[in-house]
Order: C-alpha cells, then structure tokens, then sequence
C-alpha cells in the first residue's frame, strides 16, 4: 500500500485489533541482522492526509499492543486515555502502538519462526531500545507518518519514547517520558540480571530452545516476582498485606518447608500468594526468551552511547517539547532519574508528580493523573 | 563440666576457635522436634563467677559465630569490635556468639547428621527465630552465664536479640537492636521467597534432598544476588559501577545471549560482575537449605506473635536497656522500623541514626560507628 494513501482507511477506525507489516531486514546495532522482520501493532482512529496527526504509544517491558480497548472485548492497559472524546481523542488523532521488537506479541521475536523453518530460539540476537526504535521509524513510513503529534511511554516505553526523540528528533513534535530515564542505572541492571538468570537456570530453558518442550515456566514465574517486587513500594506491600497468612494457610505449619504438588508450598503469607499470582499471569501470557531479548534491551538503554554527555545526546531534541513525569513513590525508576533527564533536556522541563503511593505501577494505575497531564501538555485544545 | 565451674576457663580466653555443646532435644514453635541439637559457638575472654560479664553477638543472615580474629588465623565480621582493650574488651567481658539453629557452621542444621545416619536434609523442619533463642538460653546455661550483660545484633541478629529480650528479659541486661525491626515485612518476606524459590528451582535441589550430588548452587547464588542488590544502595551501586562494562568485556557484544562455559554470559555489565562474584563467594561458603531454613525463620520473625500488639509484647522488657539504630540509607531494614520499635519499647528510647551511603550493609561496614555507639550505651567506663 503507498504511503500516500492514508493506510489507517483501510484497517478502519475502532481499533484495537492486531494487525502487523513485514518491515524487511534489520541491521542491528550490536551487530548482525534480522533478515526479515515482522512489527505487530494496533491503530486507533484515522491518519490525516498529511501524515501529522498520529501519536505512537510505547509499551513498558511485559506489555503489548492494547492500550485501549477499540473494537474489541477486552480493556488495554490504559484503558480510557484512548479513544473518540478521550484525551487522545481518536476523532483528531491517529493512535498506534507497535510491539516492540523481540517481542512474544506479533512482533519478531525469539519464538517467531526464522528462515530455517524452526523458532529463533537461541539465535535470536541481542536488540537495544535503538533498534527497536528503527523498526519502529520503518512502521511509520509505511504508516505514512511524517512526524509524530507525540510518542508517549511509561517505564521501558518511556526510554523507546525518549530513544524516539533523540534518534529522530525531526519525527517527534512531543515526547512524554513517563516513570522512566535517560539510561538504566546499576541498580536496573542488578535486578535485571536476576530475574534473566531466573529464566536460564530453569532446567526447561535448554539454552533457549524449548520451544519443543517445556517451558521455563518457573524461571519465567520467579522473574516476574522479583520485577514485581521492585513494582510496588514497600509501604503499598505493608498496607495491602503485612504479614497476614493467606486464607486457610498457616505459615508456621511445620509442613511449610515440604513441596504440594505443583511446587507450591503450603502455608503462605498472603504476600507469598499474591507474588504466585502476579507469577501464573504472566507466564500464561508471555514467553520467557522474549522477556529475556527485551530485558537486555532495557539494559542497553542509554540515550547517550555514542553521543557524548547527557545533554550533548539531548541536544539534538531541541525542537521536541517534552513532558516528563515521575511517580512520587518509584523506587525503581526513581523521581531523580526524572530530575536528571529534565535538567539536562533543552530548554526548561520540569518533572510532573504522579502522586501514588503504589511505586513504580503508578504509571499504569493513576491512569486519570498520566491522562490529565497529558491533555495539559500535548493534547489542549 | 558443672555450670559452677567458668566454662571460658577451660577452653583459653584468647577466642575466636569453634566449639560446640550438645543442648539435648529441642520441641519446636510450629511443631514437631529436633531429637538432639549441638549449638556450634566461639568465646572470647573469661566468664566471671557470678556468670554476669557475658556478652551475646548474633550473626546475620549468612553470618557465623566468628565476630572476631582473636586466636584465629581469619578477620572476623565485626573485626575490631571484640577483644584487649577494644569496645567490648575481652579482659573484662565474656563474649559468645553462637551459630544459628538450622545454620553451617556447625550448629544443628539440615546438613546435619541425623539420627538414620543421612542428613536432614528435607526433613529438616521449619524452625523460627524464637526456636533459636530458645536453644541459645540452653547455651547459656551451660556455660553458666546467669544474665546477659548485652545482647547484640544486626539486621537478623538484630532479630535475634530482640527475641532474646522479650522471651528472657530477666537474663538480658542491654539489648542492641541494629539495623533490624520487630517484625518481617511483606517485603521482606517477598524478597524472602523470592530467594527460596531460586534455590528451590533449581534442578540439584531435589527437594532438599542433594547431598549425595551436586549442590544448587546456581540456586544459591541466585539468591545470593537478589539479596545483595537489597543490602546495598541504588546510590552506592550507581556511584561504584553505574553502567561501565566489566573489564574486556562488551555488554552490548552481539554474543552476549549466548552462554559461556560455566554458565557465565560474555559481555557483561560491571555490576553483574561483581554480583556474580558476591554469587561465588556465598556458594563456596554456605549450604543452600540452612539458607532456606535460615530465610524461613526470618520470614517468621515477630515479636507480636501471642504476645498482643508490639506495645504489649514489647512490655516485658521494661528492665532491658535499648539500643536501637538504623542505617540512615538501607532499604531493606528502613530506618522507619526502627522508629517504631524504639517508639513501642517502654520508657524512652531514641533511634541512633548510622550514617553511610551504602545501605543495609552499613551495619558491618560502620563498625566503627556501630563501636562508638556500643561503647556510648553499654560499655562506657
């Protein structure tokens, strides 16, 4: 389909359905290439005939596509910020948001089927927020986007937005990095590292090629605790659970130290359980080698490899207006980090309060304060 | 040897040396019973007649009873802390400190022989905090020591003491509660079973039952870095590495998903390093089910438990002199535990503020601070 015919027509305007293009090969900033790279996405709306109306809506590291739920029957995970006469109004603006590359949503990932016939597996390379961003540029020329009204992301999809705006400043009118930073720090990359070698050390991660067998599902599932963890604040945890044994289970059970069947174990603290939870969800929904490709990704987040100093890599935004906002309560991507990337922004930024006590997951549950401040920035009428 | 007769006499006053006595069987809080416990401990110095001049340190979680080099060949912990003329002087005090029920260092443990002629392993049972102290006052029996003068611990130890206090408040004179809380949190406990579950996961676990094979050691080490990452800083981690990249090695190296021999990655980030390091050092160190076990009885740890709020269970200790004290900077043990300890102990108790950057390790690295507030409140001439 050419550029110059608004591809959005064709799909319809509801949304919320996943569609995907072949983007091609990929040259990988690590080195080596993809030869052939699919980007799965959603769209909401109708872009404009000059190609400027279109915001992109970058998801954070377990996330998909769905932001909002359009035509289809389930909510998106920012649910209500999307869509006709919401604040990204799907009346005036063309939404697109794309899975990001090594993704298990549509996108190319490790469970994607490579030229031989069988999944990537193992050989699926390391990628970095900036190729995935470069696929990305490739969808919104096929898209026929010429520039960005905004690229928006919380947590990892505020480090694609801001990697989005440092690579093609030209292509980004506005970025909104929410409950995120200018390059992952040690701590992040600590954490990171823990929950990676989760995923290997399970017995049925086989390197990375289990797509035959079992799945690293325990590995996947201690990964997903130890993220969650650094989600939530300490205080949320304490309010919601303190040490209260979940129901019709005594963790002082002298029985506790003895597997049941299915490797729980009885006699759980309510927070034990609830962490089991959080574990079962994501494994039922997300593959353990892309949560691996992209948290290395996240890793290699840096917006100034190659670029000098902080603010010599944020020269080059100078034309971008910028919204940064930090959750008062983040203890993973601290409001610091926010004050770092707003100081050395061009011109004078100033880091928004999401004020939650919840930590990091503020940027997905106080929906209402990412809507209003969104609107104020980028999206007044 | 009669509990009349100083235990310390026989076995040299110069300390630091290993040894251990046979405390009999122990019934346990959660049920169930151990058959027959040795207690492993170390002294330094001479217990006078009366069996008042005793001091108990309490080691931490991985911790051992060696506090201090005195005969020995090996630094200990708390180097500088213990011996002639030192804050807690050896020529006046009779310093013991004892390995914890369940530990590897030669106190009954699941590595332990048990009566069939194999080791406890899996069948090893849940044993708490309070289990410990129990077993400890059975030490203290035998070695004649009526009332302690001070106990003292930090962080689990720190747990440890206080359970001394308000379960045997007429042998505890001083109590140094540092680094440390009333009760586990339900992050504490999140972290907690993150850890478990590592070592549990991995495939030399079996159940507990390895010690005929391989160790889970991977497991182990797992553990080992999420617990790191928690003891120390997101600022001293980022001052000390931030994103460098380990000597001769390339993060962003394209082969950096593909492991190594020995289940190490090229290509790695500093701080994976030096985790992987920490990882080696506790594996090569420690038995993976005392971690477990070890872990278990602080998840338990709660001084309320059948003992009504903390201002009722803390009243017990009316005749105990406190000294509370935090780190300003961990966040694993925050500071605000330790206020509401020292708010709910009778009389008035102030929180002793440990300055350092580092984060809950502060508590072994500021020895000298930790020295100067002992020496203050419990040793002043």
């Amino acid at each position: 389909m050419p550029a110059s015919a608004p591809w959005s027509a064709a799909v319809g305007q509801g949304g919320g359905v996943l569609r995907s293009v072949d983007i091609g090969a990929l040259e990988l900033e690590a080195g080596g290439e993809l030869p052939t790279v699919t980007l799965a996405f959603e769209c909401w709306g109708v872009l404009n005939a000059a190609g400027t109306n279109a915001v992109l809506i970058q998801h954070a590291l377990t996330g998909s596509t769905h932001v909002s739920r359009g035509d289809s029957e389930e909510d998106g995970w920012w649910e209500g910020l999307v869509g006709p006469g919401e604040v990204i109004d799907t009346d005036k603006y063309f939404v697109v948001a794309a899975n990001m590359l090594g993704g298990c949503y549509g996108t190319t990932g490790p469970s994607s089927i490579a030229a031989d016939g069988a999944p990537y597996g193992s050989r699926f390379p390391l990628v970095t927020i900036r190729d995935s961003v470069v696929a990305e540029a490739r969808l919104a020329d096929r898209l026929g986007i010429t520039s960005w009204h905004a690229v928006i992301g919380g947590s990892m999809g505020g480090a694609r937005a801001l990697e989005w705006a440092v690579t093609f400043p030209e292509r980004v009118r506005r970025c909104a990095v929410v409950a995120s930073c200018a390059a992952s720090t040690a701590e992040q990359i600590a954490f990171s590292q823990a929950q990676v070698l989760a995923i290997r050390q399970d017995p049925h991660f086989a390197g990375g090629d289990y797509y035959d067998g079992a799945a690293p599902t325990s590995g996947l599932g201690l990964a997903r605790r130890i993220a969650h963890i650094t989600y939530r604040s300490e205080t949320e945890m304490e309010q919601r659970f303190g040490r209260a044994a979940q129901d019709g289970e005594n963790p002082l059970h002298l029985g506790r130290l003895r597997p049941v069947v299915g490797g729980s174990f009885a006699g759980r603290y309510q927070v034990e359980s609830y962490l089991d939870h959080q574990a079962r969800k994501l494994v039922s929904r997300f593959d353990a080698n892309s949560y691996i490709v992209i948290t290395e990704a996240l890793m290699s987040h840096d917006v100034t490899r190659g670029r000098g100093t902080l603010t010599q890599a944020l020269t080059r935004t100078e034309g971008v207006q910028f919204l940064v906002a930090a959750v008062s309560s983040d203890r993973l991507y601290f409001p610091s980090q926010s004050q770092e990337l707003a100081a050395a922004l061009p011109g004078d930024v100033k880091v928004h309060n999401i004020d939650s006590a919840i930590g990091h997951d503020g940027f997905l549950t106080e929906v209402g304060t990412v809507g209003d401040l969104l609107r104020e920035s980028f999206f007044a009428q």
